[in-house]
């Protein structure tokens, strides 16, 4: 579904889901919402509770309107999209007292269930460019037996990229015990994947992304490197995909972040975890390759243990929402500071 | 065999094999010489060709005394153990023509065998407390013959350990293919190599080394994190020895750079080397456990490409060379400027 970038408006509406009203997403957000930078990339719209977002601004000391949207066919059209006011879609989900600081609670994880369908169906509809999902708490929507509404990741349907500056990665596999990798792994898989990840990358206006794939084994030299990977890529190069590789695991990582290339694809979640964790940490964002708009997840927990301090760091958040924008735009990633 | 620290000399004298006359090995010694930082931490005695050496200050266009030792009996009692001056044991394996820069040459390969064979004898016999081994090449040495002559690494025997700064990682396993590293992952060995990893780090200078061992699945939620690593953690804990893990892959790594431990016990090859090269290159150096002494390896190659041209960077050598002298002199780890 390829749109042509003159179609697309330079400033598309991003719609962010709170996350759990009991951790650190509303106050990151408004944090993000009132640093100012987000406005020049896109028109951002908040899904969840306009009253926890207004126990977020006590949080940090600030004071801000908010444009309270009770019905999901006035969005985006209906939103301010100034600084000084934040646009919510507030659909009543959460009535009653607000919700215990740093717990886990049946309620938060229903509404950031019904919050992340919300954003879904207004982005299925063409509503929103694309989505950002604050931090959820795993603990609170395994109590509300929702856990199976946040996108999961499942080798040759979708996929976690996980972006910190010029280091960008896409894992062929995610949650995945080592043994059963060294299984899946096959030519038909990773040119599968090889395909989509240069699609994508088109389609967010990167013209002829240089694709380097990680092997699986030490200088991949192992045999899935040779019988599975290697062939997977030279079909990918005779389909005119700029892809290289297998390139040995413990030096892809910093060709990507000198520049040689767009994207590592890895081979299993350590591989690139273990990389960008390792340089560096502020910036991070995930991209959820998958649903047919571009969705992307904030790179940090609920951190209940520093909910309502202020002292949480929105940068990531921000990043997060400034890079779907960019995305969706087809502008590319942005470039740093 | 535990020295006191009493009865160890405060500058060791550590033997410096020039590795592959071709490479870089030779220049990026007599750089790092001649940078004058050696001698404060130790007394280095070069093992190689004299002639060698004399190109190499030719390419560096710098001028020092060579002294040159002939018989191994004289090491280290006949050095002049000055900055200005470059000690050499020179036994005459190599007469003849110089051999071409940046080539593999069975004698290059005969040669550096020989030397490292001097070097260990010499360590085993106690005139050396540390060897470094300058870059060698494969190539060569297989022409030779004498790749077995370069200190191996096998599980439950000896470990390559990457030094970082404050990022060091010992691997339980090194050039072995993922599927294998799966299976031979053991409470037995994993207990085994942690109390190795614990005397030699005694020995070194570090007196109760925090050690965390990083899982082998994501999240080291996997089977062999729970039924072979815990238990060999637990066991080892029970001996004294201050072990934690399994830790998740992608944090551990960033554990120890912010200090929190002193070394990280990786599972496979790719764990360790992806943090290492990934955070940062400069200054790293790879230290073998095995060998009765403190052995050392520059961590990088003979760099054909750039041989003679004055542009290899030796600090990864005087890196190499400085912390072998501290950890034989039980000094620990050097601290970074």
């Amino acid at each position: 579904m390829t749109t042509s970038l003159q179609e697309r408006p330079a400033r598309p509406a991003v719609g962010v889901v709170i996350g759990d009203p009991a951790g650190i997403g509303p106050e990151v957000i408004a944090k993000a919402w009132l640093a100012g930078q987000l406005h020049a990339a896109c028109r951002p719209v908040l899904i969840g509770s306009a009253a926890a977002m207004a126990r977020a601004l006590g949080f940090i000391g600030k004071t801000a309107q908010i444009n309270v949207l009770t019905d999901p066919a006035t969005v985006p059209a209906g939103i301010v999209d100034r600084v000084d006011t934040l646009d919510i879609l507030d659909t009543g989900r959460m009535d009653g007292e607000p919700l215990p600081l740093g717990e886990d609670t049946a309620v938060g994880g229903r509404v950031s269930a019904e919050w992340l369908d919300e954003a879904d169906q207004l982005a299925r509809s063409g509503q929103f460019a694309a989505t950002v999902m604050g931090p959820i708490s795993t603990g609170s929507m395994k109590m509300a037996g929702t856990l199976d509404k946040v996108v999961s990741v499942t080798p040759g349907e979708s996929y976690l990229l996980l972006v910190s500056g010029p280091l960008r990665v896409a894992h062929l596999t995610d949650h995945m015990a080592l043994r059963d990798v060294c299984e899946i792994i096959s030519r038909d898989l990773v040119a599968l994947t090889l395909r989509k990840l240069d699609a994508v990358m088109r389609e967010w206006g990167i013209p002829k992304p240089r694709i380097v794939v990680a092997g699986l084994n030490p200088h991949a030299m192992g045999r899935e490197d040779s019988e599975q990977i290697a062939p997977a890529v030279a079909q990918a190069r005779a389909e005119g995909i700029d892809a290289t590789g297998p390139m040995s695991p413990d030096t892809v990582f910093r060709q990507c972040i000198e520049g040689r290339f767009d994207i590592v694809l890895a081979m299993y979640h350590d591989q690139g975890h273990i990389a960008i964790k390792t340089w560096g940490f502020s910036g991070n964002s995930a991209i959820i390759l998958g649903p047919p708009y571009t969705h992307l997840s904030v790179a940090h927990g609920t951190a209940f243990d520093i909910v309502g301090k202020n002292i949480a760091d929105h940068t990531m958040m921000q990043s997060a929402i400034i890079t779907g924008a960019y995305l969706a735009a087809g502008r590319g990633f942005p470039s740093e500071k």
